[in-house]
């Protein structure tokens, strides 16, 4: 006769550039999300001060306060629990998140890039489990990943691995951040989906689906038999089949999980993707390989940001 | 008082294609080098029993026989033991060369392809020692890699992982084996270079340092002056340089080693290397990445080969 253990809970929260948002989190599940907390025109303390008192008001049913685990847009010292800075958000430059909020609620706090923590959350439980190498990509605004392999989360030497988004794709093509030229962001990003699209759409004298031409949009539009947006989807796929290529080269993983806004266009996407891709890689690379959309969709960071907390050492 | 136990050896087998070369190995010196054996013209099963025969022939004046370790050019199943096939050398497909020379021997024999032999070699004796995240290329012929993650070898899901030569830089670029179009090794393998270089002499209406206008020709060249020996180098650096960049944005490495015969041209090529990556990347990512020549020459496949030998559980 065996009794299991209970599973333990933590709280896991997804830090974003327009709202913070903290959970109460067991294992898979989200017990119970807590009031969404926003950063802007705060400064670091007082977002601080917001998340000590949604950690607490979170934890009131349980026998005491649980590890916390924080996943955060920017450049993040995962080691020490020091915000470098935030992509969007001013005012956390050289913040030691980690210590304020240990210090205040005697539970160990982790930090964590947002990406990587999707990475181990759909790695543990969604898209990616089961698999001992794992390349999870987000594709919105900007295009993110974070890399497990051999069962572990790969940070890199100073702690700022799996930005996919940056690798690129034509060595002479169009200008990222940081000069990088064919940096993939700069073809696949939302903003120059929409861009590309409605240059399309102007170039074939047709008319937008809307003004913004969202990724929405055009996912709906390549249903309804568009062709401007089914070229569009067939070129964004192209180009991340490409940037894939490079990956399964590389490291040869088990498999890629492709999650964030744009990875909703699913059904009108993927198929470009897997096309490119396998005309780019040898039999023996790509014939076990899969590509999948992410399952954990928004609950992802929290969940993985949880289970990082739970893992930490006190 | 303590005594420090005897450093091992073992046998470090470089399996090329035109030569495989023994050598009784320890730790980063190699004692003593065995005949060479030439594997063309000759059935598998000869070319192991005289593999046999020089590993007997190294071990005559050791207690008894020590591990072997065997780096093949070619797709090798390192957990079983198994050649699936080599890459120059015809007769070698699904031979278990581990069970046959282990059952004969009765010492553990490991193989591994050579390029992942090379990079372990380099991060335990070598460049890369005393790093974390090590990547190893080699520039040859073909472009080869090896990867050490997180201090160790890293072989990928089908133990096809580091395989930076078919890296693209460019989508729609030159097709390279496999199909995949921008191919870094269709842009700087050997034979790649000299023909680009035959190509911009005749354009520059200039003759070519010799009919073959090899790396090592295109080296001295460069060194004289030569202001289209100059160009290659700088093309080839620039093609290098955003193939690492890529590698960068992903794994976030201490130290990129470059070896093989294209890498003799160091004082020509790096300095293009270096600031086409230093171009391509961000100050986190490259502030204190080295990129560096390879130390062990033609030795640093025997040396780890021998010392993952070492390290296989019997």
């Amino acid at each position: 006769m065996s009794h299991s253990a209970p599973i333990p809970c933590a709280i896991g929260i997804d830090f974003g550039g327009t709202s913070i948002k903290p959970a109460l989190v067991q294992g898979a599940h989200i017990l119970q999300h807590g009031d969404p907390i926003n950063p802007q025109g705060h400064t670091a303390a007082e977002s601080l001060a917001a998340m000590e008192s949604a950690i607490r008001s979170l934890c009131t049913g349980l026998p005491g306060l649980v590890p916390v685990g924080i996943g955060l847009p920017g450049f993040v010292d995962s080691l020490h629990g020091i915000v470098h800075g935030l992509s969007n958000v001013p005012g956390w430059d050289e913040v030691p998140v980690s210590a304020i909020l240990s210090e205040r609620l005697k539970v160990p706090v982790i930090l964590e890039n947002d990406a990587n923590a999707m990475a181990y959350g759909e790695w543990l439980y969604g898209a990616a489990a089961n698999t001992r190498n794992a390349i999870c990509v987000t594709l919105g605004t900007g295009v993110g990943g974070g890399l497990i392999l051999e069962g572990q989360l790969y940070r890199g030497s100073q702690l700022a691995a799996g930005e996919i988004g940056h690798t690129s794709i034509d060595y002479r093509g169009i200008s990222g951040p940081y000069g990088n030229l064919g940096c993939l962001e700069a073809y696949v990003g939302n903003h120059q989906i929409s861009t590309r699209a409605l240059t399309a759409y102007a170039a074939a004298g047709k008319s937008a689906p809307s003004a913004e031409c969202t990724p929405k949009d055009l996912h709906d539009a390549a249903l309804s038999g568009c062709a401007v947006a089914t070229g569009i989807w067939e070129a964004v796929g192209t180009e991340l089949g490409a940037a894939f290529a490079n990956i399964v080269w590389l490291l040869n993983p088990d498999v890629i999980v492709v999650g964030g806004g744009v990875a909703k266009a699913a059904e009108v996407l993927f198929p470009h993707i897997e096309r490119s891709l396998k005309s780019r890689t040898s039999p023996v690379m790509n014939r076990h390989l899969r590509i999948v959309p992410a399952t954990l969709g928004n609950d992802a960071g929290a969940i993985g940001c949880a289970a990082l907390a739970l893992n930490a050492r006190t």
